[in-house]
């Protein structure tokens, strides 16, 4: 994990501002939980809207709600000017996702001048309690306004 | 590219039944475009209720529909009475999703016992034509009713 | 981490029966530094012979003794009889790998009952100190003898 | 398949000078077979001393090898003065690799600015014949004397 203090002193506010502005979050119902510098936690229902063609949730659900947190855990750090946008990512499966709902907790690895490296865990919670379902980690890009 | 032929003669009409029982498919207004033996394009719309907050398609649509593509590629070779589900996938993104519509198209690279191994291409779809915007691979396995 | 209890309780022996039997290892002059169950530690100098053109460590040392050590630390809980196989290994690499030797700490994230997942955290070690210059992540699926 | 003009004439000489640089390569007994603008061909006997335990070529042969093909490929098309450096890369195995050596061809799929996507495809030659037993694909950076 990361040890960097964020550049923006208004992140909390910037990172809200910013995941309201993500049509695909609000689709999917998800919810800005947590912020915190180099950590971001999204939740998101698990439902018959999300579903894959056996019932659990898509493991889209998982890798965009996962993707924002991981990227939302990046754009914390940065400076008010920048924009963040993934480079690649990648998500292992561990379980089918079965529950009432998900959260993905973003962490950034890596703060690099350019490159940055991010991961996040994905978490159901159901009856039968909180399980760890799948583990994701990716490149992002700082993109400055002269950049 | 695989030269396995379909185990399943009905795969057409199984496909598109298991794509119909994907909620997050109808949620995304995702159509199934083609199905062939070891090859299924899907179609989804780029608009507000799926974007990031700069405006472009939010990678979790790309990586969605391409997983679902790559997923039913696999399908199509399948036995009648076999599941697919996704061990893990990684998406590269070429260049931001910009335009009216994707299509994603999955194929199978290796077909194997257990284990199979499927790629999806990204393409938008607009005013300035079509463009290559991300590209997947991934690994998915084959679930027996006795497995 | 897995908290699974080793099915094999002579692990320690047959983990390092296997690797002196990697020739790979021989080539690198790799260690089998630790073995615990679902741990596994590999260490490897960093010298000419294993250089890319900029006289950095070349990231296929970095691989190569990550995909043992995550390997391994599958191989630590699995039973006398079985086999592990890597499927897909990704590494990102954090910072160019400069000093004397790397260490590669795999472990396991999920024990599965065919496919499992695995880590591995590369360290440099050298005049200045102790340094983290990739992260691996993958799948590797258990072979059985009737399999 | 990007379909970029090298930047630097001599791009062939100066690949070759790079690859004498590797001391790995010359470890593995690697050779340069091919270079062309944006592809890139690598190939190294398979034998003993690169061998994982149960007798085949280490994984880490293969994506070693890949990794240094995806990377010349991307070299090829940048600048005299630019250096190319691998940020992440993934292989998927599709099958053992078992015969007398391994080619692995390179190529560029985006070639960015500042970011660009190679692939490789991985192949064992033997007795019986080629065969296509990985495949990689992974982000790797330009970086310029003034970077």
């Amino acid at each position: 994990m990361t040890d960097h203090s964020p550049l923006n002193p208004d992140y909390k506010t910037d990172v809200a501002r910013s995941f309201a502005k993500q049509g695909m979050m609000q689709t999917l119902n998800a919810d800005l939980t947590e912020v915190a510098a180099g950590s971001v936690t999204i939740t998101a229902p698990i439902g018959p809207q999300t579903s894959q063609q056996d019932g659990f949730a898509h493991a889209g659900l998982l890798w965009t709600i996962g993707d924002s947190a991981a990227g939302y855990a990046t754009l914390s750090l940065m400076g008010a000017e920048e924009r963040v946008l993934t480079v690649e990512m990648k998500i292992n499966l561990l379980s089918p996702a079965v529950g009432d709902r998900i959260t993905a907790v973003g962490r950034v690895i890596r703060f690099g001048r350019n490159l940055c490296t991010s991961a996040a865990e994905i978490y159901t919670h159901g009856p039968n309690g909180k399980k760890h379902v799948a583990t994701m980690i990716g490149t992002t890009t700082r993109l400055r306004p002269d950049g």
